[in-house]
């Protein structure tokens, strides 16, 4: 018999704490405790509540804690205190991890605990325990993906049916995809996040969240939307990291310009795909819901199984602690890019265009106004294209639009 | 340092052979011996090569055993003496282990081996470990998935270029993707184990392939698929388990109409792609390169490693032998029905298809010669569409094709 513990009675927490966890494990599992400030007398397990993290922390007993309480504090003490106690830990807390997983993996290798978060990126969709094991003979040059369900509803509904981007921000507020306050994903910060666990696994270091370069989807209009598709693709918030020399990555959150032939591109609403490129595998790509309360509750408690199978033996996932030192700068990353200008001059904002950035691929809008030129550059770095853009935009050309062509 | 023995130098055993096993793993590995008939003086490893299996089998120092071979005899006999003697063993071969899993398994278990066999599936793509691990908190309601890389290859030249049946199977024969011989493939044999694999992984009892209704591609026209793009999908050849009851699962492999909106109908060319749908995860997809050299001994690469960290400990991953009682008769099974036919007076075959099936979708397609009706018929069982065909086709009504509707 195992007794665990759940520290949050939230959307995920409420949903660990329904599943069957004692089917799929020949052991017996136990919830022990939940720990929540608020009550919950209607609960078939109103019995197990506590306010008091110390008994958790104090229970022998409590060989495993589930952490679904979200943000650093005091998710951050409580987790760190379970693993110094010897308790392997399993989170859905993208934030806590992205933030501190070097230091807590570190703390579980010490006193032999597990520290798992298979739910943290991609909700119920499997991606760090392949990547880590299944994916392990091969070098990984690039993973790219759509991490965040939210933006991905909202680009969509821009997509698909010509909806504004505040209108489709209030649909999926109004339906639960979106928070009251929706900067965590609106802005690209979630998506980072999980780009940093991802790479983080991948590389064996540490990213930490501030050294990507992280841009939300805030700025992008139905005409950009529509330009993407002249030109053959979608707009999709990506996160993306690639190796670019032996100890050096390219790590970025932006919407991108996608082409059709690419997986992702047909990644829509919700749901979240995760391509990971390997030398000898090439493409792989994993699809699912990202988010929601029973699927990163299955993978919370999936996670919860591995534990109880290695009370013993630690699983192999670790990564160093970093400088960050392995990012190469945001004005290194090289990408061809999407501008949308006003102009005054059409046909001489044309020619300057040329003369500026070399080969453009321009893009033709039969509906366009007369005022309006959009073009593709040839790939360069971002200090290049920050310099040619500036060099163009004098006078009386003024940038609506830039938006990175992802090459996948 | 662990020592390993690799059986075959075939496509993936030479892959294997090349891996750079020792970067991804942290105790040392060494290859001992190759085992083949044939002579490679040029390999690297030329040393290692034997021609006698008692090598490998006597050598108390080789603990891990890799069987590239392919086909059941005597890769079948070599498995069993290795997994009795207590060493792992590691395959990619689909045919064995839909043929003799349950037994294999079970010998591990009794000797504390471990028999891995992810590259059996999917090639390199992730799929026995998530299902196994990641997925485990979910009670699996259904698995279809692309599971044979040349016959999606072919359908997909089909679709695409409108190129016919046999100059696609020609030129997958050139490019090196269907064998001389392609009746493994294209009558959807090699399908057919690997959804026997996953079923079997899923529901925890050995589903033997002779059990499973098998239908190929050979019956596929050029008109069907113009018909299916009518319809709002493509043709692929579906491999798929659903259970139907506690314990009855209904499993096919056969072409299938499916729908634009699933993920699985973008999926092109040589790859394949698994659907997985979860009672808590929803629907998650896995897509990759299911077949080729590097991919799949990537896969047994990744296996070989967890062999090696769990020396001692096995690996949780195991199904009972079963009489394949679970199996619903395939008259048992539920699918609406596409039928083309060709008929003296199209009116008059309208008419009966409607009297015979009940409600019908007509399909039109705009160049049809005037003798062809096509129609999409309601969900019923085989048994029932049987006898309404046999009804329906009698007089002048000469059935041309038939393709179950996939409902995903």
């Amino acid at each position: 018999m195992v007794s665990i513990a759940i520290m949050g009675h939230g959307v995920v927490g409420s949903g660990v704490a329904k599943q069957k966890l004692f089917s799929a494990v020949g052991e017996e599992l136990r919830i022990k405790y939940i720990l929540d400030l608020r009550e919950f007398p209607d609960s078939p397990l109103s019995d197990r509540f506590t306010k008091s993290f110390d008994d958790i922390l104090g229970d022998i007993e409590v060989r495993i804690v589930v952490e679904t309480m979200g943000g650093i504090h005091p998710a951050y003490e409580y987790v760190k205190a379970c693993l110094s106690a010897g308790k392997s830990v399993v989170t859905s807390n993208k934030e806590l991890v992205a933030a501190h997983g070097a230091e807590l993996l570190s703390i579980a290798k010490e006193t032999n605990a597990n520290f798992l978060f298979e739910a943290s990126v991609g909700g119920g969709i499997p991606i760090l325990r392949p990547i880590n094991q299944c994916l392990v003979a091969n070098d990984v040059s690039e993973i790219a993906g759509i991490l965040n369900g939210t933006t991905n509803f909202i680009l969509t509904k821009m997509i698909k049916e010509n909806m504004q981007l505040e209108d489709a921000l209030k649909l999926a507020q109004e339906l639960g995809y979106a928070e009251r306050n929706p900067a965590a994903d609106i802005e690209g910060h979630d998506a980072c996040r999980k780009i940093c666990i991802l790479a983080s696994l991948t590389y064996g270091k540490h990213i930490y969240p501030d050294a990507v370069y992280t841009e939300g989807i805030t700025g992008i209009t139905l005409s950009d939307v529509e330009y993407a598709s002249i030109w053959g693709g979608v707009i999709k918030l990506i996160g993306s990291v690639k190796k670019v020399s032996k100890d050096k990555i390219d790590i970025i959150v932006a919407p991108m310009f996608i082409p059709n032939e690419s997986q992702l591109s047909s990644i829509d609403d919700v749901f979240n795909g995760i391509m990971v490129r390997g030398d000898s595998v090439g493409d792989v790509v994993f699809y699912g819901r990202g988010a929601g309360k029973l699927p990163t509750a299955s993978a919370v408690v999936a996670d919860v199984i591995d534990c109880v199978k290695h009370l013993k033996a630690r699983k192999y996932l670790s990564w160093a602690d970093s400088d960050n030192s392995s990012v190469i700068p945001h004005e290194d990353s090289v990408a061809a890019m999407y501008v949308r200008v006003k102009a005054n001059d059409k046909d001489e904002a044309y020619h300057k265009a040329e003369e500026v950035f070399g080969e453009i691929h321009l893009l033709k809008k039969p509906d366009a106004p007369s005022w309006e030129l959009a073009f593709v550059t040839e790939p360069m770095t971002v200090r290049e294209f920050d310099e040619k853009l500036r060099a163009f935009s004098s006078g009386d050309i003024e940038v609506c639009s830039r938006i990175r062509i992802g090459d996948l």
